[in-house]
C-alpha cells in the first residue's frame, strides 16, 4: 500500500486548495478561512442555492473535484458525515495528496454508525495513500502561506513553531493566545481522531521540517504509543519538544473519549515516558504559551542563578519566593557586586542584596543610568546566570499609558541588553486592576521580542523548565 | 501601661485625620489619598515653601499638632526618620487615638541607627496607649469612609473583606485588584514593621468587626508566633480567614529581612500552624483574590462534585483535568440526568456526559431555552455539588463585543440560576488574544456579583479552597 506520509509535505504546504460542502450555515467558514490563500483557492458545491455567494467571493465553483484543474494538493472537506466516504473516494480517485476532514460524527460518537463510516474513510484513504487529516479536526494552518483554521489566525507572520493538536479549540487558541505573546507558528495540525495520520507521523514531519525550530503538541491518546515515543525522542534530539497531555486524569480520560475517541494513558506512565524522550511537559494553554517563551525568546543557560528585579519591598519576597518555589535560585552577589552597589544605590527604602530593589529607578522619573548600572551589575555577576524584571503591577501601567514614551524608552534599554547579554532576561507585567491597560503595554513588550510574563508564578515555572531543557540538552551532548 | 489595641478602633474608624509632613516632593501624596475623606481633613507642615499649596487644595495647615482643633483620631506621619519621635511625642501629648508612620530607614535598614529609631518611637507610643502602624507602611484603608493607602482606590463602595498586610504594595495592590474582580474591602491595615501594633493586634480587631466577614492578609513575620497562632484560631473559629505568606523559602526570608525587618519562620512549620488553626493558605496575590472570590461570590458547598459545562471537547478535557487535579470531583451524572439529556441535546459533536458541551447552546445564536434546561438538570442531579461554567475563551469576548447584549443576557440568566440554586456557581473567562476585550467582558461579570476565574486552573484551586474550608467548618461545628 502507498504511504499517505510521502504525501504530507504537498498537504502541509499546498499550492492548491479545495473547499468542498461550504455553505451559508457555516458563513462559508473554510472559503472565508482561506481568502489569503497564496495560491489557488476553488469551491466544490453541487447546491444550486450556495453556488451564486461562492461566485460572489471570487472563488471559483465545480460541481465535481473531478473538474478542478491541475494538481489538487490539499482538499477541505465540510459535507455530511454520510457523504463523507464518497468525496473521500473522490480525492484518491482525483490523486489529490491530502484532505482535511472537518465533519465530526464519527469514533468519537462511541456509537457503531460513525465508528463504521470512520473506518470506511480510513481505508479508502489508505489504499489511495492519501494524507488524510482528521475526522473531526480544522485541519490545517501554514502562517507563510496564508491556509487557516481561523480567520482570526494571522497571516504571512509566520513563526518557528510547530503545533500538532488532537483538539480544533486547542489549536487555533494556542496559535491566537500564543501570537499575542510572542509565540508564532510555522505549521500547526488540528488532526482530530487522527484514522491515519496519527500524532507521530506529524511529530516526524516536523522534526525534519526546516521552518520549525521548535515542537509542541495537545495530545489525548495515540493508537501506538511505542511510535509516538519513538518520535518523540528522534524529535527530541533534534528540537525542543512540548507536551501538553490533555485526559491526564481519570474524569478527563473518559472526557477524551467523546472528544476524540482517545484511550487513555496512565498519567504516571504517560509523564515518565514523555521526560525520558527528552521533551518537556505542560498541563494547560497558559503553561505551553509559557514555555515556548522561555525557549523561543531567552537565551539558553543551564545555571539556576537568578537575578531578580523588583519593584518594591513587598515584591521582592514574593518573586523570591516564586522562582525558589519552581525549583531556581536566588544567589547572593558577589562581593565585587555589592562593593559596587554600595557605592551609589541608595539604601533606605529600598534593598540591594538580590532581589534589587528598582521601584526608585524606573518608577518615578526613569533614571535609566541607574537601571543600566544594576544591569550591568548583574550580568557580569558570577553567582547570576539569568534575569527577571518587574516591568510593571496595575499602577505602573497606568503611569505608562499616560507616558508612553517612558515605557519605549525602557524597552529599547531591555532590547539592548538583551542583545549585548549572553543571559536571559525575562520580563514581568501582572494585570492587576488595569487589565486593559496592560494589555497595552504587553503588546509593547511583545513587539520588541522580549518575553513577558502575566506574573511571577509563570515567569518562575517556564523558566525552570527551559533551565531543565537546557540542561539535559547539555547532558546528553556530553555523553 | 495603658493598652494602644484600646485606641485601634477609634484609629481605624477616624472622624478626624491629621497629616504631618505632606509636601510638593512627593506630590502631597497623602492629602491627595485622603481628599475624599468623610471627616475632618487638616495637615500640619511647618516649611513655609509648602503651605500654600497645602492650603490650595482646601485643607487647614497647622504649624503644630498642638494647634489643631478638636480631637484627633489618625495622625498620618510622613516626615524624615529623624523628626518622627519627636512627631509621635506630639501625638501623645495631643492625645491622638493612632498614627501610621509612612516613613522608612528603621529596624529594615538592619542598621543600628534605625532601630535605636524604631524603638525609641515604639516606646513613646507605648507608655502613652499610641496605636502606631507601622513604620514603613501605608496605613488604612476605609472605603466607607473615604481613607486611603492610594488615589486610585475605590470609596464609598466597602466590602466584607478585613485585610493586614507587612507590605504597602501588595496591600494597595490586593484592594485595587481585588475590587477589579469583585472583592472589596471593609479596613485594610499596612503595618510594615510592626513595631507597637503586630498582626495579632490588627486580627483580633477584624476578629470582631462587624463590618468584615472574611479575613484575609499578608505576613512575613511575627514577633509572637504563638500569639498570632492563638489570635487566628480564634478569627477562623468566627470567619474564613486566608493567609498569604511572604518569605516562605530560605531567600525569600532573607528578602523579609531587609523588606520589614521580619524573621524567616520554617515553611513547614507555618504551613502546618496556619492549616490545623483552621486558616486557608495561599501563595500569591492572584492566589488569594480567587480564594476570596469562591468564599464570599459562592454559596456554601461541602460537596466535590463539579458540574462542568465547556466551550467545546478539547475544553471538556482540559477544564475536567483541571477540577480533578485541583482535588475535586467531576463525576457521571444519574441516570434520571442522562435520560432527560438524550431526549433534546444534540449528540453529534458534542458531549453531555460531564462536561457538557455548551457551544452549540451559548456559542451561536444563544440558545438560552437549552441552557436553562442544562442548568436545571445539573442542579437536580445529586451527584453535582457546584458548576462551573466556561464563558469564553478569546474568541467569544470578541463575539460578544459586537453584540454586548447577547453577553448580558447569558449573565442575567446566570444571575437568575445562583440566585435560584443552592449549588455554587463559578464561571471562567481566559483572557486569550484578546485581553482588552476580554477584561471588558469581565467588568460585566463582576459588576453582576458572579465569580469569575483568568482560567480553569484558577477557579479549580480556589473552589478547592473552599469546598475544603466549609468541610472543616462542618466537621467543627459537628463536635
Amino acid at each position: 500500500m502507498p504511504d499517505p506520509t510521502a504525501n504530507l509535505a504537498r498537504t502541509l504546504k499546498p499550492k492548491t486548495i479545495v473547499v468542498v460542502g461550504d455553505k451559508r450555515a457555516n458563513g462559508y467558514m473554510w472559503l472565508r478561512n482561506n481568502a489569503e490563500f497564496t495560491g489557488d483557492l476553488y469551491s466544490v458545491q453541487v447546491d444550486p442555492t450556495e453556488i451564486p455567494a461562492i461566485e460572489e467571493m471570487g472563488v471559483k465553483n465545480f460541481t465535481s473535484l473531478a473538474d478542478v484543474p491541475g494538481e489538487i494538493d490539499y482538499v477541505l472537506c465540510a459535507v455530511p458525515r454520510q457523504i463523507a466516504p464518497r468525496i473521500i473516494a473522490d480525492c484518491a480517485a482525483r490523486g489529490a495528496a491530502g484532505v482535511s476532514l472537518f465533519t465530526s460524527g464519527f469514533a468519537e460518537t462511541g456509537e457503531e454508525e460513525g465508528s463504521a463510516l470512520q473506518a470506511e474513510i480510513g481505508n479508502i484513504a489508505r489504499e489511495a495513500g492519501l494524507a488524510l487529516i482528521g475526522p473531526n479536526c480544522m485541519g490545517l494552518y501554514n502562517a507563510k502561506l496564508g491556509v487557516r483554521q481561523s480567520g482570526e489566525q494571522l497571516t504571512g507572520a509566520a513563526g518557528p513553531v510547530g503545533f500538532i493538536s488532537q483538539s480544533g479549540t486547542h489549536a487555533i487558541n494556542f496559535s491566537l493566545t500564543g501570537a499575542a505573546q510572542g509565540v508564532r507558528i510555522s505549521t500547526s495540525v488540528s488532526c482530530g481522531n487522527a484514522e491515519v495520520l496519527d500524532v507521530p507521523d506529524y511529530l516526524d514531519y516536523l522534526t525534519d521540517d526546516a521552518d520549525t525550530s521548535v515542537i509542541a503538541m495537545y495530545v489525548e491518546g495515540t493508537k501506538n504509543g511505542r511510535r509516538l515515543v519513538e518520535s518523540l525522542q528522534r524529535a527530541a534530539a533534534k528540537k525542543p519538544v512540548v507536551v501538553w497531555k490533555g485526559g491526564v486524569t481519570e474524569a478527563g480520560a473518559r472526557a477524551t473519549q467523546s472528544h476524540t475517541g482517545s484511550l487513555a494513558t496512565s498519567n504516571h506512565v504517560w509523564d515518565a515516558v514523555v521526560r525520558q524522550a527528552g521533551a518537556i511537559t505542560t498541563e494547560s494553554l497558559d503553561d505551553t504559551v509559557d514555555a515556548l517563551k522561555a525557549l523561543l525568546l531567552c537565551k539558553p543557560t543551564t545555571g539556576a542563578g537568578m537575578g531578580l528585579l523588583a519593584m518594591t519591598g513587598g515584591q521582592s519576597v514574593v518573586i523570591t519566593d516564586a522562582f525558589v518555589r519552581a525549583g531556581l535560585d536566588v544567589p547572593l552577589l558577589t562581593e565585587a557586586s555589592y562593593k559596587e552597589l554600595a557605592s551609589f544605590f541608595n539604601i533606605i527604602g529600598g534593598s540591594y542584596r538580590n532581589p534589587l530593589d528598582i521601584g526608585g529607578t524606573i518608577g518615578f522619573g526613569g533614571q535609566q543610568e541607574q537601571l543600566q548600572r544594576l544591569l550591568d551589575i548583574l550580568d557580569a555577576d558570577d553567582n547570576i546566570d539569568a534575569l527577571a524584571i518587574e516591568l510593571a503591577s496595575g499602577f505602573m501601567a497606568r503611569r505608562w499609558q499616560a507616558d508612553p514614551s517612558s515605557l519605549d524608552s525602557l524597552l529599547d534599554q531591555l532590547v539592548a541588553q538583551r542583545d549585548r547579554s549572553a543571559k536571559p532576561l525575562v520580563t514581568i507585567l501582572h494585570p492587576g486592576h488595569v487589565e486593559e491597560i496592560a494589555a497595552q503595554a504587553r503588546a509593547r513588550v511583545v513587539e520588541r521580542g522580549l518575553p513577558v510574563f502575566h506574573s511571577f508564578e509563570r515567569a518562575a515555572a517556564a523558566l525552570s523548565k527551559a533551565v531543565a531543557y537546557w540542561r539535559s540538552r547539555d547532558a546528553a551532548s556530553a555523553t
